[in-house]
């Protein structure tokens, strides 16, 4: 149930979701188009018949698509009289990419710094002009869905802690200092948020009680170094520490009591806190946590993929008996900044054949299959980097690196054409009846028309109907 | 109502919507941490302890952003045995960008094609580390809204029509005639899901004709250029004419009989085809489309903004008595590629001070907002275009172009650093008291505690409770 609803109320659907307000902007200057086409030296009617163009807004160097954003944004704001503290989502659709890893989103919660709302789902979506429209959908399917007053706390900030604005790079900007300072303190803020909400929830469900550390069987952080996870458990048990009325009554707690007054805020460079709370913590940190930095520190940071790989390396080492029924925190953090702290919660039957069976069953070579790996020289392993650097980018390029050394069932890329056409092939899987080769051609002509029947996908099962193919791991306490 | 469910089932959420299956990819090879030590010539530790890694995965020449997706996602479907029908969203968490513009999604669109199946939603989204959560979010969110099973027509494919690999240009490179193509068979592939859609709901409510353009009050595009728009109209008569059984019943077909046997995919380029049914589509274009093109018109393509500043255009030159109740048909593309025919219903109360009427009040300026722009010269247009070009990614730079020439409200760029950060301030606004500068300074401390409360949103009402805040234009046909 989401945190805020009377429990009586039927999770239903909000009916007529849609656009109640819509606001646009366009620069105050433009070209002619008879102009233009004379100035070209085209024919007359080139553009403003052939393409039906009148006139041409443009931007000079004073904008980008960040202040484009920005004024939009505020525009809409001012004119209809919203309030930045009752923002819940904001998605931005855009083409015009200036920076690979920041998004346009997290320069626009400099508009929300003076409300102080920071909870605000949603970062950049993009594929050519169609970014908008997938933005107004995940819009809508935000407020019809649980999501929108969900178990979450989310963070986001704009910042520079980590970001890629040189597009010719593979590699960031990074102030670490800073990017540990960011992380930590929306580390700080999500827990807060999510503390917040499950014990509003509770309340109403008659469970007068602080959720702590404690509360989750597991607890999975955003991995790009295993250092940090640890330092994350001690932080979220710095504020268990600080959030606890009771907290000399509490014996994990013992030998801590000198920092009892400390802010958040000012700890995140103090050894001391630190090193007291990662001591405290490590127990904590040994049932909750370790197990989940396998592929992380085997693999190394896997960004986007990272918090999962944690997921992934929990079920891994954990029978469906041990994990069947627990609370697993997820924080999942990305610079510039968006964080969230939300649950997954295990499904309950751990029998053979049962979903949460099967998820273990295929995740059981994960060890395995990474010390399947081949290890190679530091030497070849810088050549195989400055190869990267030099080439990644290149139109007309065919990969020198062996295939051979590819896992089975690899796709790869074969060559990049004189126009950056991307050809790739799979290495065969051992599931393969026939040599899987050269589907990597450009495709260039439309596919074979298959009209799909209206109701080709599984119907949705209404809520009385027997238990559909469930779900392992739910979306939190709704 | 979605389209294939029983009109008697609960539009409820679906309950225990998460993670079902997990599928994990890294590379064959890596690098030893303490090797890796030695080679670098740091301290013993440094990697091994101090990061806490033991090994680091990586990719050679031959993996890219678009490979490891493609071998994760295939993996998944047959180590799941999951059936390519059977998907309707698939969205990438990434910051590996290597195009600006085409999206790994659509790359991951290859796979789909032996099984005809392109009507699959979601595209790329991006922050850093947090875009594989942003996903799974954007997934929950799906499932659990009427999106499923929406009446929408969706078609996504992978092709290189237009794209920005060029990581250092504004512009892309274009396939002009396969752009073309793409775009009108995206058209009819959408249409035509679209319409077997809507044909099956309507059959369930006892209403068995076909639809047509004609169902459309309005019918809007994404508009790069206003010629492209109407061809689009003309297409879909095209469409609604093979479709028709009964077309020589129809007067609006009449001297387009010899066009009976064509087939959609044989047409792209066929002038006939095209001149004929620009000139049948002629009024309907008119009735339907043409004000849409007002923006298009006097300010060119606005990329992901485009169908979006068509339907502004349709709300600032249509009274609410005109819009009221109207299905508003939207196509939205964007190359490389992906699209959605969808609807849009427009409310029925246009009394003053319904929510209808005060969308429509808002954009009443919409016109002589544009009519204030300052028209540019050519050359000093070219200018500002060749000013962009050398300049837009530099470091240290210091725009050059006037403010006073923006409208009031407007954020620019006040400069970016020798690191790549940008500064901005706005103008002021009619609307503020004080003048707004100074707000641009790039904050690299965190905002100020502010913790929601858990009931800050304004919490979903009940569906049994009275009519929210409504939404004026829903999503579709519920």
């Amino acid at each position: 149930m989401p945190g805020s609803l009377p429990l009586n109320a039927e999770a239903c659907w909000p009916k007529d979701v849609g656009i109640v307000a819509l606001e646009i902007y366009f620069p105050s200057q433009y070209v002619d188009q008879a102009e233009l086409e004379k100035y070209d030296g085209v024919d007359a009617g080139k553009y403003t018949i052939g393409l039906g163009q009148a006139k041409m807004g443009f931007c000079t160097d004073r904008e980008d698509i960040n202040s484009l954003c920005m004024t939009v944004v505020q525009n809409l704001m001012e004119r209809h009289s919203l309030s930045y503290d009752c923002i819940g989502r904001l998605e931005v659709g855009t083409e015009t990419i200036i920076d690979k890893s920041k998004s346009v989103k997290t320069n626009l919660m400099q508009l929300f710094e003076e409300s102080g709302n920071t909870d605000i789902e949603g970062i950049d979506t993009t594929n050519a002009c169609y970014g908008g429209t997938a933005a107004v959908f995940n819009a809508v399917n935000w407020i019809e869905s649980s999501s929108w007053d969900g178990l979450r706390g989310t963070h986001m900030q704009h910042a520079y802690d980590f970001y890629k604005p040189d597009m010719l790079s593979e590699y960031p900007i990074v102030d670490g200092k800073l990017s540990i300072q960011c992380y930590l303190s929306a580390l700080d803020r999500c827990y807060s948020v999510y503390r917040k909400k499950i014990y509003a929830q509770w309340q109403k469900e008659g469970n007068d009680r602080d959720f702590t550390l404690n509360d989750f069987g597991f607890m999975i952080f955003h991995s790009p170094y295993c250092k940090l996870v640890q330092k994350s458990v001690a932080r979220m048990l710095l504020n268990d520490f600080l959030n606890d009325q009771n907290r000399d009554k509490n014996s994990i707690y013992s030998g801590l009591e000198a920092f009892g007054d400390v802010k958040l805020e000012d700890t995140y460079f103090d050894r001391d806190v630190e090193k007291a709370f990662m001591k405290a913590s490590s127990e904590l940190f040994n049932q909750k946590t370790k197990a989940s930095l396998l592929v992380s520190n085997q693999n190394g940071n896997m960004y986007t993929s990272s918090v999962y790989g944690s997921l992934a390396s929990v079920l891994a080492q954990y029978s469906p008996q041990q994990l069947a029924g627990k609370r697993i925190g997820v924080f999942s953090y990305g610079s510039g900044l968006a964080a969230t702290l939300y649950s997954l919660k295990v499904t309950q039957d751990a029998t053979p054949g049962s979903a949460l069976d099967k998820i273990i069953a295929s995740l059981c070579d994960l060890k395995s299959r990474l010390d399947s790996r081949t290890c190679v020289a530091p030497d070849v392993f810088a050549e195989n980097m400055k190869l990267r650097e030099d080439t990644h980018h290149l139109v007309s390029y065919i990969p020198q690196s062996s295939i051979d050394s590819l896992f089975e069932g690899t796709w790869y890329l074969v060559r990049v054409d004189e126009k950056h056409r991307r050809t790739y092939a799979r290495r065969p899987s051992p599931n393969d009846d026939t040599l899987d080769e050269g589907v990597g051609l450009v495709h260039s002509s439309t596919a074979t028309e298959h009209i799909p029947s209206p109701a080709k996908k599984v119907p949705r099962l209404p809520a009385t109907a027997a238990e559909p193919e469930a779900a392992v791991i739910s979306n939190g306490e709704h």
